[in-house]
């Protein structure tokens, strides 16, 4: 049974991704990171997914990326929200203040690291270039170029050992991320997405984050479990 | 005047490497790992080699390696040293067990996430593929493919701001290496690189970072200011 390295942040495309992994057969090792992020609700939710796809491998390692800053998401600096007059549309064109520089080449670097103390030579991360928000790594180049990189940077590659960059959510759409998902049992209610939750880990609404969650369960045509800190206004999806 | 990102270890290499990059006239900004390594004497020589070249702006962040292991340096593994009758030369061929998956790629990540948020387009780092140890992540192969990824993995590489990795020790010998540094006017004195100093900090003289140091200074003709524990053997260098 082959070794498989999941990024499992506790959203909902990282569960997505671990199930999917766990369903190609892979023995499947989860690496969560809390990275300095406004909270901590979604490491905690990356436990209840592990433990509700019975990944008993399941690392979760501190690194501090607001020494770095520059993201609504590590720096002070808000998130950019919805109101009630943008018909669900976060404003702004172009790459987004909630890019984190360099996050996924970071994350995808530990797991490389991971992969070769462990054996494995398969590494998933749920980049989506469909329904996201424009960062750069998320797109396909980006995939495609780390995995060159992984195969010239390591003991592992060096002795012929390919490695394989997995995205398998990159060219679905939200709605079919999420059919998929409910097809391999994910309970999406024990998933956290918002990049802004409350005191009580309740999701904002109005975040690029929710707002991509949200139109995705309208889309799918599902009921959509995530717990909202206030009313929400329709997504316009 | 451009900002540089120097990954500063406290080494002899990367301390010769950040005055390399002011020599050329960078607005130095070196950065720091507490990665779990086997001491923080390594960390503690950085900052004593930031201040002594008046590098103010320096960041130390602490990532654990430990969680994932794997090397002699982040595990407990002891690390291989020559004893009295082999002439120096630490046993083994390959890769050796001080190799830590994936270092190079997780330090030049962060560096490339700092390079962005400080508008810096240019990161240095000390491999060097001469007087070294074997690893992957030190060879120009990687150098050139991390490049490529900096410049699709980020909005500035995006936006067409193409970074710049530079390793402008990575065809010098050590002794040349020294040569350098001493002309641009480095204490190593204040270097560390022994990879398992005693409680009071002083190198080994028997690891393989030990042995090519002293081989350095030996074969650049030059006296050696490093502190050892114990009296060591000539390397036959």
């Amino acid at each position: 049974m082959a070794r498989g390295i999941v990024l499992l942040s506790g959203g909902l495309d990282s569960a997505t991704v671990a199930a999917i992994a766990l369903d190609d057969g892979f023995d499947v090792c989860a690496l969560t990171f809390c990275y300095g992020q406004r909270h901590q609700v979604e490491s905690l939710a990356a436990g209840r997914v592990a433990e509700s796809l019975s990944i008993r491998d399941h690392i979760t390692t501190t690194i501090d990326l607001r020494s770095i800053g520059g993201s609504a998401l590590t720096a002070d600096i808000d998130v950019p929200k919805a109101d009630s007059s943008s018909n669900g549309e976060v404003a702004g064109d172009g790459i987004p203040i909630t890019y984190v520089p360099a996050r996924n080449t970071i994350f995808l670097s530990f797991a490389l690291g991971l992969a070769e103390v462990r054996g494995a030579r398969d590494i998933f991360i749920g980049a989506n270039a469909v329904d996201y928000s424009g960062y750069p790594d998320c797109r396909p180049a980006f995939i495609e170029k780390f995995q060159e990189l992984a195969n010239v940077a390591t003991k592992a590659g060096v002795e012929g050992q390919a490695f394989r960059i997995h995205a398998p959510l990159m060219h679905m759409t939200k709605s079919q991320i999420i059919h998929r998902g409910l097809e391999l049992g994910v309970d999406y209610g024990l998933t956290h997405s918002c990049y802004d939750p409350d005191a009580k880990g309740s999701a904002c609404g109005r975040c690029e984050s929710c707002r991509l969650r949200r139109s995705g369960f309208e889309a799918a045509g599902v009921p959509d479990p995530t717990v909202y800190a206030v009313c929400v206004g329709e997504t316009g999806g």
